[in-house]
This record gives C-alpha cells, sequence and structure tokens, in this order.
C-alpha cells in the first residue's frame, strides 16, 4: 500500500531530527528550561514542514490536518483523502522528560475511515506501523495486546490532558482510577496507546482527543487485536474535531465502559 | 564518607544485572507475561542478595531494612545505624513497561536521620547519589530542583500506588489533580521522586510510602535543593512504617499542602 510506505520512509526520515533536537534539549541547563521550550517549538514546526512538504509531493490532491500552523481544520468532506499528523506528541515530556515519552504520529484516512498509521519513538529507535486489516508492527515484528481479562488486574493509562478537562477525566474516569490494578498517566497520547497495542498496558482512557493525537495509534491498537470506542462504546469518528477514547485489549472493553460516567 | 561510597560501588555493581535480567524480560512473548513476574521475582531477590552480602561483609552489625524476604521490620531503636533497601521500584514497570521505569535504592541511616542515598536507574545508565549537606549528583553531575513558582505551572507526579490506596489517593489529592499544569504517574518512587531532584517534575505525592521506598530518593530531593515532608507539612520520619509523602522544588510546597485534604 503506497500511503504506508511513505507514512514509513517519511516517519524513518524524520526521527533521527527529532532525536537530535532532544539531545541538545537535554544539554540545556535545569535553570533555562524554557530554551528547551523554544527547541520544542522548532523541533515541532520543523517537523510538521518536512511532513508537509513530502506530502505535497506525494500526494498533491490530499488534505492535510495537523496540530502546528493553522493546518488544524477538518476537510468538508468528511470522505476526502485526508492525512492527520501530529510532529511531536508529548510535548511537555520532550522539554522535561526523564524517559523520552514523546513521538510522532502521521495516519491516512479516505471514506472516513483510517486506513494507514505509523508512530515514531525517536529514542527508543521504534517504528509503529498498521494497515486496515492488515495487522500492527513494531520494528517489522507483529504485535498483539495482552490477555488480561478484568480491570481488577490490568494496567490501565488514564491521561489526564491538561486543565480544562481535569474535572471531567475525575468525574468520568473516577470509577476506573478506583478499580484498575495499576494506574499510570504518560501525557502522550500516542505513548499511551502504542503501550496498548504491545500488551505493555490493558487499557488506555482520555475523554477528549483531536484526530491527528489518536488517528494512527488507535488502527495501531486495533491491528493488534485491540478494541476502540468513544466513551459510549460506539466508533471513533476520525472526522470530528475531538473524542472522547477508550481504547483496550478487547476482553476489558465492555466492563471498563461500564465504569464511566457519561 | 564511607557509607555513601560503599552506595556508589554497590549500586554500580548491581545495576548491569538488572539491565541483563529486563533484557532478557523484553524476549519473553507478550501472550507469557507471567514469564517476565517469575524473572522480576528471581531479579528481585537475586539483587536484594546481593546487596545484603556486600553489607553483611562492610558493615556487619548494622541493621538492614529490605522489602524482599522478610527483611522489612524496622529495629527497636530509632537510632540505630540503619539500611533501606529495595531492590527493584517499579516492578510492574520491569515486566511490563514501554521505558525502563524502575530503580534500585540504597539509604543509610543514623540517629533517625537519613545521611546517605542512591539510587540507580539501569536502562538510563542513571546513577543518583546525595549525602546529607553534601549534595546531589546524577552521575557526577551536580543536581538542582526547577524553579516553578506555582502550581498552575507545575508538572506533578501523583502516584496512584496499589488498589488499596486509590480511594484515598483520590480524596487527599483531587484538588492538586484538578488545578496542575501537568498529572503523572509512573508508577514507581524512585523514578517519581528523581524528576523532582532533576528538575524535570515540580512535585512529587503518595498518601502511602514504606522507608525503602523512598529514604534515598527523599534526600536526593532535599540536597538538590527541593523540599520533603508528611502530608502535614511535618518532617517524615524515616523509622516509621509508612508516611505520607510530599517532595517538591520548595517553590511550591506550601501551596501543594494546601490543596491536600487530610
Amino acid at each position: 500500500m503506497r500511503e504506508l510506505e511513505f507514512i514509513e520512509r517519511v516517519l524513518a526520515e524524520v526521527s533521527p531530527y527529532a532525536a537530535e533536537r532532544y539531545a541538545e534539549r537535554a544539554n540545556i541547563a535545569v535553570t533555562s528550561k524554557t530554551g528547551a521550550n523554544d527547541l520544542l517549538t522548532e523541533a515541532d514546526l520543523e517537523i510538521q514542514k518536512r511532513i508537509e512538504s513530502a506530502l505535497r509531493r506525494a500526494f498533491p490532491h490530499d488534505h492535510l490536518v495537523a496540530e502546528e500552523a493553522g493546518l488544524d481544520r477538518l476537510p468538508e468532506d468528511a470522505r476526502a483523502r485526508c492525512w492527520y499528523v501530529d510532529p511531536i506528541d508529548g510535548t511537555q515530556n520532550f522539554v522535561r522528560g526523564l524517559f523520552p515519552e514523546f513521538g510522532i504520529s502521521i495516519a491516512f484516512a479516505v471514506d472516513g475511515q483510517v486506513r494507514a498509521g505509523g508512530v515514531a519513538v525517536p529514542l527508543q529507535n521504534d517504528l509503529y506501523l498498521a494497515r486496515r486489516d492488515g495487522g500492527a508492527f513494531r520494528n517489522g515484528e507483529p504485535l498483539r495486546v495482552s490477555s488480561v481479562p478484568v480491570l481488577a488486574n490490568a494496567r490501565v493509562e488514564v491521561d489526564f490532558g491538561n486543565q480544562n478537562i481535569r474535572e471531567d477525566t475525575l468525574r468520568r474516569f473516577g470509577g476506573v482510577i478506583t478499580r484498575a490494578g495499576q494506574m499510570r498517566c504518560h501525557c502522550a497520547a500516542v505513548i499511551g496507546l502504542c503501550t496498548v497495542a504491545t500488551g505493555d498496558a490493558d487499557a488506555y482512557f482520555h475523554v477528549s482527543l483531536a484526530p491527528w493525537d489518536y488517528a494512527a495509534a488507535l488502527l495501531i491498537v486495533e491491528e493488534a487485536g485491540g478494541r476502540a470506542t468513544n466513551l459510549h462504546g460506539r466508533p471513533v469518528l476520525v472526522h470530528t474535531p475531538r473524542s472522547g477514547i477508550l481504547a483496550t485489549n478487547g476482553l476489558i472493553h465492555d466492563e471498563a465502559l461500564r465504569t464511566i460516567r457519561t
């Protein structure tokens, strides 16, 4: 599939660049971490620019929806060929993380359905790829979600996001926070979702994500055998400004849904 | 200081062993992650055994308090020379982590006060060391907490711990979860505390930790210029079975304390 090959090639190109910029950030003294913020902005924009320019060459007639630089508007036609790009997801982890918990995300959708997606985790040297009905892979190795059957034993990522959704997050997800086997939050949707795909976690919750945050990683979860819905248990429609997201190993999906206050 | 030199030497010895066992874990297929649990137990016990045996040779008359193998009892005399050891903190991350978010912790206390502490983060090749009134260091480089002055801009680690403390965690820390700039949870006390010492995070909250979880890392935070108290703002007494812990960059400590429901 031409689109997946494109995603793989472009992620392989921009990922080392992100790693380089991160290494510069690590050399910035603690007392001037604002300098790292500038680096981030630069890196964010430069990665998006590189992806955009590759895209214009390879697929000149397709739509591009991306987090930065005013490209965040959805196309009018929900069925149009459209690319969803997040140049750095987990931005604050880029600036102030002890671990390199950030990723680059590219997804391709047509007829309102995500067909191909890729996530690069630059400092782990990991490249996640998935094609609709074609499986999910990390560095060429097939991925498979976990087999944990109940929430009480599950390792759960609740993404607390920004302050403006924090009360809503506590209200909706209080039940799962209380009942889950373990509770984690990496503050990066692509990281949280990819841990479900690899079987390192069993569920991921977020009250409100943009398509560029989840489009690629959700396909990776599904193609690794997991299940993804909105918080009402209905399909996630990528052509929507924001969605609540629940992604699980499938086995605990219904139990997880029942804990959510809607 | 002889005790700090001992901590440095022993951590440098056991850290590569933990990294080796983790690498074996990474080769275990997702479908048999219970195999990784066995590896963990083995690694946990073996690391503790190595530290214990080095300790018996170097300081034969000192007390040892450690998480595993029935060594978890405090000495009767609160002022006795005592070592607090956690062979692997962040155990579930060892088994199922996308990132190597676990550490090995050794602290030395006398007269009821922690005097020296070290934390190894094996897969980052990081060694954190601190001596009372002697500063804190990562791989020899001095550490300094952040200068973020308000909770609304702070990067906060709330450690949700095990299920049995989850409701209490939500009740006490609901205020900070709602108000913090960012909310994270690595599920490993040594990792959460060390991120405060490095300035990568600004505060760490836990409702109930054992001395081997925090003894070393809390000294590292304090010696990096941070502040640590229990949840009532009083000094943390290491000779206590469990304590609530608040560790911050100092600047936001009082504001953080006021958010806690006690």
